[in-house]
């Protein structure tokens, strides 16, 4: 089944300690897509100005995204810039231009209206809502948000939780929304605004998932050359939804299994700027490094 | 087979969220001996002063801890005082003092000197070397150290673990020994010094097992209720020391079971204060906690 995916198309000036991409593609809805997009046709709703290069449009379509509802409009596209510091663990915004972004109203395409799973990336929460209530009856709905709208909307966020069935946000983010310290006693509360499961993105550590019954716990590949961390956290939904939708299923198995795609997916992502390892793999390296993560973390039982 | 362990016998008082213990029994030999002993019986090498309660010395008999190499002398024990804050994540030292510590030389008794498993847990590399030129022909040597170390004794260090097999530390501690930010990279390095085998400690993000061809992750327990942190790093090291001597084998299948004990061991411990859950503990409960583990961590691959 295909997914809808509605958040930002952006182009990023990023440093790190490997180097320095400017205007390079990026934004959480493109990380996704592209992520996603190794496991099922992706739906992608966005903006952008009518600066934005034609070519990584082309680039999306040759990856079996569908780029109709990208809206291109009068302005400039979304531009952020920042860099990282030798523990690669906490991005420095130096600069954040929303442009074309801030008037940002999703309109979906009729054809999108009957997508069955939907992945809200970072945006307003009242436009979560805006498009949530153009999809007819989804399957799946799972969003990402951040601390900017923990903060500054809350009211509006846990409104739009009601909605939603999986939340994937960084473990921070996890003990602000809560208001609790302790990770498993903050799930607890968050469950209780709407959620069923809970992804928690714990960066170089990895990732835990939770639902009210069961935990799951994934490392984070241990790479010798992380390049920059930019988009990570989407790239892990997009492999995380991606494998989900393909299989149609969302069962403890598969579930498990999202949660090591989404592994999978960040670990390859990190290894260069922006997407240019994403846009480059096959299905044979993503296959091979799942395998390595059974690998990394199989023991036996004690007879 | 039994284990020797070499390390410090403490009195420490400890201030975290959920209370305060004045003067209770700690240090890293002690959190060794204890989680180890569930495993294999031990062999404690340390020292305490005049002032350490006898109370103390009958636990760790109760718990099959030979206190033959006890050294009591005149003088005070070692005390360690120390807070946590909210995170839990970073012990902050109000006060130590050393007193009967500082002169600590350590002599094996007669029937030690044939020990096949050793740990010499965090004390001076110089005497860490003191101790293993009594012991004869060990099957496995690990080591603990700690920043303190790394910076004032490098090159001692560096001699110390020319004879050491399994290096126990923590993730800072290991890109600090390296002088590398990298992980992986790091890891490299460390191998170059002498170790085979590398346990990378990492608090509630658990831990990670390197050797020159394979690594092994492990998470920490997602535990609701995390009273107090301290020993946990030699619970830990308890643990994995004590299954690998439990079963006499250090074959790749049980150096990660070993880790998995470690983990349990370490979940424990930090339930409560000072000693007091890990000396309540049964083997039932290490047994369904090791097979949580299990459920924690496992997936199916795709067939």
């Amino acid at each position: 089944m295909s997914i809808l995916v509605v958040g930002s198309v952006a182009l990023d000036t990023v440093q790190t300690p490997s180097g320095k991409v400017s205007d390079a593609l990026g934004g959480s809805a493109v990380y996704f897509s592209v992520s996603a997009s190794y496991f099922t046709p992706v739906n992608l709703v966005a903006v952008v100005g009518r600066d934005f290069p034609e070519r990584h449009v082309k680039l999306l379509n040759k990856h079996g995204v569908d780029t109709s509802g990208l809206q291109k409009v009068k302005g400039k596209t979304f531009r952020w810039k920042g860099h990282y510091m030798h523990d690669l663990n906490q991005a420095h915004t130096l600069d954040t231009q929303l442009n074309v972004f801030a008037d940002f109203s999703p309109e979906l395409p009729e054809k999108h209206k009957g997508s069955k799973f939907v992945f809200l990336a970072n945006i307003d929460p009242v436009l979560q809502r805006k498009v949530l209530s153009q999809v007819r009856r989804p399957n799946v709905v799972a969003c990402d948000t951040m601390n900017f709208w923990i903060e500054s909307k809350r009211k509006e966020l846990i409104k739009t939780l009601k909605l939603v069935d999986i939340l994937v946000i960084n473990e921070a983010e996890v003990r602000q929304l809560a208001k609790e310290k302790n990770l498993v006693k903050a799930t607890k509360k968050i469950f209780a605004f709407g959620p069923k499961a809970l992804v928690v993105k714990r960066g170089e550590y990895g990732a835990l998932f939770f639902t009210p019954k069961h935990i799951f716990s994934v490392p984070a590949y241990p790479l010798e050359n992380v390049v920059d961390p930019t988009g990570a956290g989407d790239t892990f939904a997009g492999g995380f939804m991606g494998y989900l939708a393909k299989c149609g299923k969302t069962d403890e198995r598969n579930l498990r299994r999202a949660m090591i795609f989404g592994s999978v997916m960040a670990s390859f992502n990190v290894e260069d700027f922006s997407l240019n390892r994403l846009t480059a793999l096959t299905k044979a390296e993503i296959n091979k490094r799942f395998e390595q993560f059974k690998k990394l973390t199989h023991f036996d039982l004690i007879k």
